[in-house]
């Protein structure tokens, strides 16, 4: 499994991913998910990528290859981030195709989503979740943030980002204690986690690392579970409805 | 969907369901999944229902059928929980077996899940999960809880529950505060929601709803959000390691 989460906010946007593979439990392994290609000083996007591994690496290797011919396209041509969300979408339909026949004979499944995020130009930075069947959707206005991969445990923390009104840095927090919360239910999402900040109109990426042991996760965690732990002592009493006991009569009735 | 929680503490046992049922978004309907079963003043049995409504409801008539013989077996004889736990997975496999050909011609399932909890004599309180092919798990001592349905979206407020080394009172809220969460982030569990309170040795259960317009459930989701907002703005700055910079230099570098 994977947990990857990007995040729209007014100032820029927050791409965040951890690093664990596993093929079975007993063949677990590290790779990086959030990738970053900045072909050109006004253009920079980032990729984070969830499912087939192999069919994710063909299609880096593929965009990597497509920037390094004579004649760069791919990324370094399209001239809107819709038309990057539906390149990366043909790139990853077509290596899933060339292998489906060889995979589908032991049950596995080719498939990746991908998110596609960044700038091109001057055009709004965005973010989109590109499909296995190489269509696309944005993130909403009302919601925008998306995930790929495990996405149920650390909903309420993406939520939350919302409704708190995050700027960038709160964004960032709260991007990394959905994947705390993630990582913590589901032994397939672990860290190093891959950290991603871009600042509107930049055209490039603030990028870094969190590993387990990081002073900033363990902080976090810490901060976290303190504060829960206080909430939870201190919620109001439940008083049923409709209240009526079923069973034996207690003794002295 | 559904979402039935079931809690064993030091002083007794909680139980809370929804009762939201459907048969695509738009056959929406309310059916209990909390049942209470009393057959006797030394004994009370929970059942706990998820998955195909119709075997729910036949396993349920079928259970009150072997009650009300004239001479009455099942939940009125047996000797230990387990016991009850095995007879409700033989009735819900016959059930689902007797009705999976015309089920599987339509591609329809007609499995169901139980939790069973209760009492019986003065053996110790405990709570079981009853998997659709009739056997059973008990709920662990590190994790004295089960979910059956739609468990991922609430299981952080019930670790937590665990963390906060909850009485019963406490455990209440903190199953209600997971129930909240998972009707929030899923629309196939919604309200009223089904509570059911057993003190150890009583042999009786208290039991209420929770209606989506009740003060208690109002005043909780506030009072969670007020602290769960708190929390996010007061969380820890994100330090990176290995920081560095990919694109564009930015204007002044």
């Amino acid at each position: 499994m994977t947990y990857c989460i990007a995040m729209r906010l007014d100032d820029g946007l927050v791409f965040l991913s951890d690093t664990r593979t596993n093929a079975g439990v007993d063949n677990i392994s590290t790779y990086r998910k959030l990738h970053v290609f900045a072909p050109a000083p006004d253009r920079l996007f980032v990729l984070q990528s969830a499912g087939n591994l192999a069919t994710t690496q063909e299609v880096l290797d593929r965009i990597a290859h497509d920037l390094a011919a004579p004649d760069p396209t791919g990324l370094a041509t399209v001239e809107r981030l819709y038309e990057a969300a539906l390149y990366v979408g043909r790139l990853s339909t077509e290596v899933a195709a060339s292998h489906s026949a060889a995979l589908s004979q032991v049950g596995a499944d080719g498939t990746a989503s991908f998110i596609v995020g960044g700038q091109v130009g001057d055009e709004a930075p965005d973010i989109f979740m590109v499909y296995p069947q190489g269509n696309y959707i944005r993130a909403s206005d009302d919601l925008p943030y998306l995930q790929i991969g495990e996405t149920k445990y650390g909903k309420l923390m993406l939520d939350l980002a919302v409704y708190a009104r995050s700027d960038i840095d709160q964004a960032v927090k709260m991007a990394v204690s959905s994947m705390i919360s993630t990582a913590r239910a589901n032994l397939s999402v672990g860290p190093p986690f891959d950290l991603g900040v871009y600042r509107n109109g930049s055209h490039a990426l603030d990028e870094g690392r969190l590993h387990a042991d990081s002073p900033a996760l363990v902080e976090l965690s810490r901060a976290w579970i303190e504060h829960l732990v206080e909430g939870a002592h201190s919620l109001p009493e439940i008083t049923f409805d409709d209240q009526h006991r079923e069973g034996a009569t207690p003794p002295g009735h």
